[in-house]
């Protein structure tokens, strides 16, 4: 049973921040810090994060993300590479909450925004960097179409991530979550709802798989 | 308050024909065809279809639709086209539905199947005949995201009709439903889920706008 | 592909502000307005109607509607007519949304208020003016039941947009949502909850299949 | 504690059939006439009837009503009237359950069917002998919007009975029931989804408020 | 059509005041009371009823009801009793406006607290006076099984009203309304959540049947 | 980890014989006597129990708890008593498959039938028997209200089990499991709707918590 | 029927502060002090704690607890013992409440934390002080899991309380809550999201089944 | 736009069997057979197994997993495995349909059942052969506990199927998906209730990114 360390290596610890005040998350940074190399801090405000980079050195705080990071030994990036789509600027923090997760174990990100499907004509303006990725994070929000669609012009694993953005029958993500459950996509597989650390986190478990040196 | 049948005039009576026998079915369309030219009849079988053909010489059995029209005096088509495009084999008999009901009521009607969002590149292919269309219905099961699609390609009104096609959490068509109510393509509207007949009669009135000799 | 602006000359650039700062959406307000001639803010307060009006001369509040238009170059007014009828005050807001895109998008527009379906008396009052237009969009709350009741009484388009307004078992406009969805009046066709915009946009794309300018 | 026996003298037994076999429903009714004067079955088929008719002599079948009464010393039509109004031939089972209720605790009841809020002129032409009863009840699948309507008509109590007709996202009778919760139109009182059996009930103890003789 | 202010000579107008400013309802209220001898203003906070008392000499703050009434010529009270029921001190807002709408419209009221399921000996404890009334309006939150207690114990009308009161699984009191709905008392109707304006306004209109003055 | 098996000594096996067939029962029920000496199969129909009982000797059909039961060795029950309270003779299957689970587990079982909230004495009529159990299993559909009140007249552990009993909003159960989530009365716990085997088994370790024998 | 007091004693009364003031809840609890050696005060913040300590000299703020308690004649712990078993820290302020319920009802209890279900490793370190216990506790958010595990583990009373922690499709506790309905493991039951009070109220009613004392 | 062949080589052409007839499932089969190697069948019956087998010779009906395949050129299995773990008997139809899936599609599969949360100790028994595999597809009804215990056990990607699998509140699946939706266990990703085939695809296309041949 003691093999959970050992799995969990080259991993980084994560704080989730909401519900917790600078102070509480400070002082669990503090506890992970002394015996884990990287931590990433999500769902924080500037005053979690000024708080932090007062008493770590290396913080960095991704303010669009609402994310810390703090990497006393960065990794190297591996080769592959981690496409994260979104459609509008309201899933931007979302969307970057994927990158900076998968940016921290070691992958290369490439971020492609304000490519909705009623706007066909930007998306595939991008198609070249899109088909060029070993998986695909597609962040949506409303009707969650976007999934589908990138589904069809890729043959790698593609995640979706319905976000809460919509107002009406959108009910807080859960017809965007709906949607990209029943997408027509072969191979689109869904993360809970603004959950753009698990869907980071799962594309560099799949990158990783490409990676000869680990 | 007496303009109703003035209003009316030019439309066709409908019978929901979905938990009605054969019998009471004909009884009804006896009656209704005393005093009026045409008639529709929607969610019925084959076993329906022959007992009214057996009854009335001119009715037509639509199978697909699963619909029986009996139109004493066929309306001339008018001018503009109304489409109809659904994703999938399963979606069909509400495309059909749709389309035999525009038809009635005195509309060309397109039918253009099989285009998928996640295979773009056939719905692009009747691109074409879509853009000239005046009214465009767009059935769709599953994530219902084909409206979304289609609305950014057109300038004109697009009714969504949302069907119960899929399983596990499309939960009945309620998936494709909130999908296209949160549809981000500006313009579209939705009717209730394989109502394919409300998206018809719809697109009709919408059509007959356009209607000089109406 | 490159089919896009073509097909939506004319159409006002929409910001949904909800959710963004005064600062963000002047910033937005102004990169529209380097290339498009007329652009709608919605979902606003006070506050950006400030800063839009001090920014842009010719930039008008809609207090009621919760909107900003900012028209260079006002269309002129096409022919046929859209009614917005609402039964309630509380329904305004989303009524005054609908009217202000349908008539920055080139539409006259007539409001009829205070018109619930439990005092048929001035509905029935109205009717005259209701049956002269060519789209007729019907707000409504709580139970939703007014689009079906206006449908009994024209011939033409009837789109309904349901209200978050009620408590308890309105669920936020579901209930009005869902009977609208399931209305008995043939050819109503429904948006999302509190959606005045999109039900302008579509009552205008209709409205235009009759102006021969166009 | 004992006060139950004379609280409920006049009121019928009433044995829910649905899920019992013809020959248990025979046995518990046998069981009730020793010592009750009538009993009402709700909520059975053909062959529970023929079960019931043989055993029992003065056993009537109301097959609309899916009911059988057994009423060994009818009870006199007390003054006040009882309406029960429906839209649909759909609805009409629903609707005799109520009214064979009323009828079976003794009150006088008139049926007006074929009155939907899609077709108005219907509704006002029979306002004389709804205005004239004492309690109305309102029966209606889909939106459910015909109570309200009713409720603006009338000054008498409204109660009002969803249906689980229609189909889609009606949701087995959900959206008629919530727009009956959120009736606009005061005093309006709603039992559950295709309860015809406790509208009658409920109709029954309020038009004996005005029973002198009881 | 012109039988809408007979029918309702004798009720109050009423002015719904949540999401309404003082200013507002006070305007509101001029505009009624200037050919309407009696208003009900519910849903109202402490600033709004000292508005209206500041304005109208004859307005009262009835404090735990949450409204102001205003009655130029107050209805003498009719002979029969209104019962309103209650068990917590949490459901006593809902409770008294049921108890104010009743008392508004010319009925004597009997208030009944502290009378939960888990504590049946209370309740049996005031078994007479709940026996003596015409109507009997229960109002309860959490798993709103008190109608079905009471309907148990009486043979006039219950209308039962579910309260927001609870967490968790309660569900904004979509709990309670599913428990009143499915009551296995006969003759339980319902209405919408917190709605005890609806509740009294249905209680007074079955009270005045047995109005001989009316 | 090897203290499973130990932990469960003197526990029946279970077999959940719903969709599964007689042959695929008999089966597992073979392969699972070959080394305990007693098993339960639930939710089973009269052709299981058959096959079950041509195939061993000791085979015990429950038919209105749709259980066999299988024991080569029972225990001896135990002091404690465990009382099974339902109100209506529809959750009667349920009520047998929790008292058939208590007793092959070693309890003295006590059934308590048609005590429903709507009527009361015969509820208190049984005060007693119920006062003197260990444990009051309270089985109940519609809108689940009886465990509040029985929760209220003892000071024992009540385990509430919702069933799918009733029609319309009752949504198979949900109505009376809300109910009993939400109960005023403290100390209820609560099992998944129809899971009587659920409810007797934790009564089953609750007893035995109180027997020094084991 | 006045065994109420009788069946009551030893019990504590309990005042659920959420949405009452300081004030207020200082007056119920004069009250009830008056006549009870006990009281448990939930859902409070610190202000109202403050109220209580300055009024009562024995009352003991539970900070994490969210509770106060008053205690004028403790009651002697008796034998058993009750785990309060969490994964989170998140999960703290639920199964603090739980602990303070049961111990001030007289039990021992053990709090077990940071123990989830993806870190096996620290769950089966703490197997031995989890089997010893008579009745076990778990709290839990997010997908619920961690009772089913627990319940694999041990042959006695598991009580599951799922809580409110998590995002998107939690959906407010109802993902924990309805996954613990469903548990796998046997003999789980189940309270209200977040009532960690009542899962320790129910604790120890089944602890108090072992109490020779009382 | 023309890439779709290309991306697609080597993948299979799939059907959807449920809802299609025996005649029209070989029409479609013959179709796609023209021009494609191998195809999938899925959601199929005895009937159709047998109408395919008799037309395409190489045709394989694999029961358990309700498919059959037609391979005329099988590919050669890659070297990362794919570990396909469910916890019942009732589960193994939706884990075949995903082993089948990722077979087919060139991947070795191992298979490993019963080891469900509340048997840790046949879990970790298995636990070699889980950690060796690439991809681990964990399939689950009920409370959907079993991918968060898995991902907490291994470094790799975990797919979750959660099937329809239960009764009473797990709602046809909802209560699995929802579980895992909010899974504890980082980097689990979930498709659609009982969607075998979406998680055999994916977890084909994540092995398929370590396959140098490719």
């Amino acid at each position: 049973m003691d093999t959970h360390r050992a799995l969990r290596k080259g991993f980084p610890e994560v704080i989730f921040g909401a519900g917790k005040t600078p102070a509480q998350v400070v002082r669990i940074a503090a506890s992970l810090l002394a015996h884990e190399p990287r931590i990433l801090v999500t769902r924080i405000t500037a005053e979690h994060a000024s708080a932090l980079r007062k008493k770590f050195k290396p913080a960095v705080y991704h303010e669009q993300a609402r994310c810390v990071t703090i990497d006393k030994k960065p990794l190297p990036a591996r080769g592959g590479l981690v496409a994260v789509i979104c459609a509008g600027t309201s899933d931007l923090p979302v969307a970057e909450e994927a990158a900076v997760t998968a940016e921290i174990m070691g992958n290369r990100v490439e971020r492609i925004a304000d490519v909705g499907v009623s706007g066909l004509h930007r998306l595939l303006g991008r198609l070249d960097i899109i088909q060029s990725a070993n998986v695909i994070i597609v962040v949506a929000g409303m009707e969650g179409a976007l999934p589908s669609v990138v589904a069809g012009l890729v043959s790698k694993p593609v995640i979706a991530v319905p976000t809460s953005i919509g107002y009406g029958a959108s009910f807080g993500g859960l017809a965007a979550l709906l949607g990209m459950l029943n997408s027509c996509g072969s191979g689109v597989t869904v993360v809970n709802i603004d959950n753009g650390f698990g869907a980071g986190y799962a594309a560099s478990q799949i990158n990783a798989l490409t990676d000869k040196s680990r």
